[in-house]
């Protein structure tokens, strides 16, 4: 398996590129703070690459404030989806939206992408951004998977918790075989927004049903797609129990002092999930948690991986692997050790003398905008290659593969584990995961 | 709830009780380490309220054996079970076994008493002490229940785990509202013998499938007993997942080195389990791991109880509670302060500036001796009030009480919850626990 050097030296490929890509997006308001904080400076950063052409809101005095509060100067405002569309202005289509009308909106670009490509034989759009989760049913995401396929429309999906550093480090580790096979894993993280206090400055699309954002959809979709990369295995049967206890939600202001409100809640506050990864039968063990109910004794983050030969931990501050920034520890004999000794070509028995632990951290890394500026930089790595070269095909599926990026299809396979997850919960029965796309 | 310093008081009412319980032990051999280094210790602290009696051995040589070894000076051997029943010389009698006879041999006890009964109108034997775990099925727990009270027998089963001070203290805090409500639980834990290496030193009961001891019924069962003692609560429904990765173990020496032989292992290694307990539906995760993969980044041991106001957690270096030293971990607002509060009859809300924190460790205590003691004692304590009162009645149940001990009634309705284990992983659907006698 390639080492994350070789991701680098994709990423200097892109910087030779002639042209930038035009960048068209739906959702950047000065609401959208995931928009603002990752996205925009993603592409700012990017900017000898990427340039902000289009914008699409469904109230269009938001694009305005956006182009004016950002000095977006090369932005144009749309004032429907359709004309948005039908600019041929846009290489790269971010869509940065929590809302019911998500799906929807997917369905009007492909309904207005298809109707430039019969229009002018070939629509310009040529990459599309979706952040996740989708609110999409599983269906639906097959459906789109199978329109862009048509529409010749490479998919990105804001799994970015694949482009952390520390997943990667993981990753490498375990494909080296630096902690022999993987034995069992255990995984528990907290969701903040689902415990006895609601905090005023949360936005409001977490609490509502419709949006489709949940503890299942958020937080434990990414903590077990990155597991899924990690091991570089799809899981076989899984079985998830959801409890919704905490009925009623504390007000509290920006400071954490109760303001002497409470609002009812509906969304699910508890994941227990267990389950069987394909590759080696490993047995994995995740538990999500509203609330922080546990700041002393345990971190809020911890995924444990334990191998024959030694163990990788990762931890961190807050549930959420995608945007956090995290430590890995690792124990075992590195895979560096074991070469130098295999290399004369005798037979290395584990020797607990040779063990060696160590720790990974990046104390200045913003992973909120960090992990997306990777896929941003792997999207321009596949862009400027097929600038170069006209065959280089569609990535259909980033699998488990270091290079690229995750795509709808893997987004797919994700929402059909989180389909099981539903459909285990409500129906009392460990469910096999389908994961062919 | 009563405070484990009542537990003391009825403690101190033994001590008074003039006459001392002839003790009769099946499986007392040189060979039996647990009866060796728990059992016979433990009668021997208590030595004037308990006096070895009677010894039944199916090789009589290994009873004359362990009566040298041991200067039983009171001791009697019997040739025959049929003989050490009907010698009218047992007040308590102990059965220490972990082989595929134990079920006969329980059903043979029976009978044999059932015969004294009939022929003098009484069994002489009050108490019958049964280690766990039984090697029965549910309905042969059942029948032995019936049987017993029938006869008018006390029976203790050997769940020494609630006799824990760790698990008291666990317990004393959680019912006092120390953490609050409960939100969630989490439980690892290693069962040593089931990993990739086997010590020669292991007893061979422990790998044989029909001996009854493995992972679900040792481990796992002493582990949860305890999480629904502390809590408080059954468990409502569960679902398991049962792993047999690791087929076969290397053979290691006393002291870890490999001896160059490797056995078959047929008994699984890994067990995931999730569910909810009755009372609060409280989501709780137990993982159990054969063999010792994470010395290093994780205790061998662990349950976390999030609460909240606070939180509880107990840590320890080998995954069986009943019979390790452990630590415990208390953050919160204790409950004497928030009596203190409260003395004044206004509502005391939640106030982080009162939080406290807290171990409690006791560095000598000898878990695997002093568990059984205390189980002993509360023997005691039950029999000295029965001498003084002949109308205190058996102990059918012990349930939650702080008082009293584990009978075959709370063995019984751990064998269901064990039962719903294996029936889930079999059948992969989630159950509903009968937590009825």
């Amino acid at each position: 398996m390639a080492k994350p050097s070789s991701s680098r030296c994709i990423y200097r490929s892109f910087e030779d590129a002639a042209a930038f890509m035009k960048v068209g997006i739906i959702g950047l308001t000065l609401q959208n703070s995931f928009a603002i904080k990752a996205h925009f400076p993603a592409i700012q950063q990017l900017s000898s690459h990427l340039r902000i052409t289009a914008l699409f809101n469904e109230d269009i005095g938001s694009s305005v404030d956006v182009i004016r509060h950002l000095k977006l100067e090369h932005a144009t405002v749309f004032p429907t989806l359709k004309s948005f569309i039908a600019s041929s202005n846009i290489d790269l289509l971010v869509v940065t939206l929590h809302e019911r009308s998500y799906p929807l909106i997917l369905a009007d670009i492909i309904k207005y992408c298809k109707l430039c490509s019969e229009k002018d034989g070939k629509c310009t759009l040529k990459f599309i951004f979706l952040d996740w989760p989708l609110n999409c049913s599983v269906d639906f995401v097959k459906q789109m998977v199978e329109e862009t396929t048509n529409l010749g429309i490479q998919t990105v999906v804001s799994l970015q918790g694949r482009k952390s550093p520390y997943v990667i480090k993981a990753k490498q580790l375990i494909s080296e075989g630096s902690i022999g096979e993987i034995n069992s894993m255990e995984i528990a993280a907290n969701g903040i927004w689902y415990g006895y206090e609601r905090s005023i400055k949360f936005e409001s699309y977490l609490f509502q049903q419709e949006s489709g954002v949940n503890i299942v959809t958020s937080s434990f979709a990414h903590i077990i797609d990155v597991v899924e990369y990690i091991t570089g295995s799809y899981f076989g049967e899984i079985n998830a129990l959801l409890f919704n206890n905490i009925r009623k939600q504390e007000l509290v202001d920006e400071l954490g002092n109760k303001i002497g409100e409470s609002v009812q809640k509906s969304l699910p506050d508890h994941l227990l999930f267990q389950g069987k990864l394909v590759s080696g039968n490993v047995p994995v063990s995740c538990t999500l948690r509203g609330g922080m109910p546990s700041k002393r004794f345990a971190k809020n983050f911890v995924i444990d991986i334990h191998g024959t030969k030694g163990d990788v931990k990762l931890e961190g501050e807050a549930g959420f692997v995608e945007i956090s920034n995290i430590v890995l520890y690792y124990r075992g004999i590195k895979h560096d050790t074991l070469s130098a000794l295999r290399q004369f070509n005798v037979h290395v028995p584990y020797d607990a003398n040779k063990e060696m632990m160590e720790f990974y951290h990046l104390r200045k890394y913003n992973a909120l905008l960090g992990n997306i500026l990777k896929l941003y930089q792997s999207v321009l790595e596949l862009h400027a290659e097929q600038q170069k070269n006209p065959h280089v095909p569609v990535l259909t599926v980033q699998s488990f593969g270091i290079q690229g990026f995750p795509t709808l299809s893997d987004g797919l396979l994700l929402y059909k584990l989180l389909a099981a997850v539903y459909e285990s919960s409500l129906s009392g029965r460990t469910m096999r995961v389908d994961s062919t796309i």
